[in-house]
């Protein structure tokens, strides 16, 4: 077993969060929480998503979030589009990193209730995606496979499946002369258990030995951090997260829709086991209370309300592990 | 890397819940609980506390509980008690499987906070208690190490201090002719992770390869299932849980004391990586959201809010795993 020594982290909270938050955010309570996130040092936080209001009325204001929003120099805010109309979007905000990323979802009837597209539409889709991200200069990085362990209307999904999606959606880069970076797993609905996570990591691995997994994990059954470990172990060094455990998907079809693994209780692991992740921990800390109070009902996550144990540690006057 | 093909769960969540709720539960209700989960055929159902009514008065109906319980042959049903008193009001109940076990605290000032002893006084105490339980002609069985990894008012605990405490308690056992059978290692309040899971039970097994280890973990830091996970790759296959995740520890000296492992969200790891927990999840699944509604307020399971995925399965046609 050979843990990394670093892992990067992604910061959904403000986007995961605020998308599916029933009660209205003010602009200056998304911004605040924004600006508090910045001070923790991730190297990205997902900030908006521009989507159709008549759809996501909780994003209305993503220009003006991104507008009064302070920006860390060491960070790279970005932000989730679905077409060429929410790239301009996030084009002409001028302060976001636009990643170009190419995804389609493992799942033919998961894809039309998020996406409205079935899976060969999303592949034309993302032929479209990438000639207009060359249009405006943007390369493609990033192939993205969501559902890529299971999903509630289908079922588990094979690894093979997964595999030839990903195949598919390189082979669409190559055709554009694009290189892709980063190959991310999705587990949007919360079907991966640690096995899974090892076994289709692994046939990622072998096949694409030069690529950057990164793992997208939903907390849905208790599993994320297992996930993670399992992930760890098998030298994952790239993960998303949501401060507070903030977020869901609103089309899963759950009741409560379960959001992300939890930032801090992610940040808290690596600390334990020696993994270096450049986060405040204590701030962000303060942070996950914040958000539970912008949002006011409590967040799943676990550390904000069990405690740090780098902090007990230094009351008994012992030294920290990191 | 090889899991255990079954594993046994003791269900605490009648004793861990009851005695941290602030809303009075009724004997009738908490008679409902046990009921609903002897349904479950589990191997272990710990159903009341033996304590001074003064320090817990939810469990000062404890004997009308026992009575008024049903019980599933298949099941043993017992109680934690503290003293001679405890363990004779224990006895005197008849339909109770009386334990012996043998149980020091890892932390000086844990110990004195949770049963107001030092460490050297329960050796003693635990000395009494092996001719306590020799006159009543109840077998010790059982050794326990509480704050086994950590503890909010000292640290991390040192495994060689764990390793000696378990020797100094098997050579008492041993003095009075008694045959330990398990040793449970007890992360009272959350300080474990998956490599210091790994390490410590790593040592005993080493030590005494021939007792099963037992763990009783808190998921304070959101940690707990990626610990028992470690421990399933060791082989450990003795877990406590509580359904729902009821529970925590009053003395812990946490804001939210958060409860043990969610016994819903680990049956559902076993049930994915194929270990035999011999319980029904579904109706576990039912008795969970009856506890929810007994304490009146969200517990933390998450496949309660989540859903079962062999009941997506189902409902898909695939065929279950399990």
């Amino acid at each position: 077993m050979s843990l990394p020594k670093q892992i990067t982290i992604h910061e959904l909270g403000p986007r995961e969060g605020m998308q599916i938050e029933k009660n209205p955010v003010s602009t200056q309570k998304k911004v605040e929480l924004i600006n508090a996130l910045s001070e923790c040092n991730f190297a990205e936080i997902e900030v908006v998503s521009f989507v159709s209001p008549k759809w996501v009325p909780q994003m209305a204001d993503a220009e003006q979030v991104v507008e009064q929003m302070a920006c860390n120099p060491n960070t790279r805010y970005t932000s989730v589009y679905l077409n060429t109309q929410g790239m301009a979007r996030a084009l002409a905000v001028k302060k976001l990193y636009v990643e170009g990323s190419l995804s389609v979802t493992a799942s033919e009837t998961f894809s039309k209730k998020n996406t409205n597209r079935s899976l060969e539409e999303s592949l034309k889709e993302v032929q479209r995606r990438v000639e207009a991200l060359k249009t405006v200069g943007i390369p493609a990085s990033e192939v993205s496979v969501m559902a890529a362990f299971g999903c509630n209307f289908e079922g588990d999904i094979d690894p093979v499946k997964v595999i030839a999606l990903i195949d598919r959606l390189i082979a669409i880069a190559q055709e554009n002369n694009e290189q892709i970076q980063t190959i991310q797993l999705a587990d949007t609905m919360g079907w991966a258990n640690p096995l899974s996570i090892k076994n289709l990591v692994g046939l990622v691995q072998d096949r694409w030995p030069d690529q950057t997994i990164n793992l997208h994990l939903h907390d849905t059954r208790g599993l994320g951090l297992a996930n993670v470990m399992a992930a760890l172990e098998m030298g994952v060094d790239d993960f998303d997260s949501s401060v507070g455990g903030l977020g869901g998907c609103p089309y899963a079809g759950f009741k409560d829709a379960p959001g992300n693994v939890v930032t801090e209780d992610l940040v808290h692991l690596c600390g334990e086991l020696g993994i270096h992740t450049g986060i405040d921990l204590n701030r962000l800390l303060e942070v996950s209370m914040m958000a539970q109070e912008i949002v006011g009902h409590p967040l799943p996550g676990k550390v904000m309300h069990g405690g740090s144990l780098p902090v007990y540690r230094r009351a008994q006057g012992v030294s920290l592990r990191t």
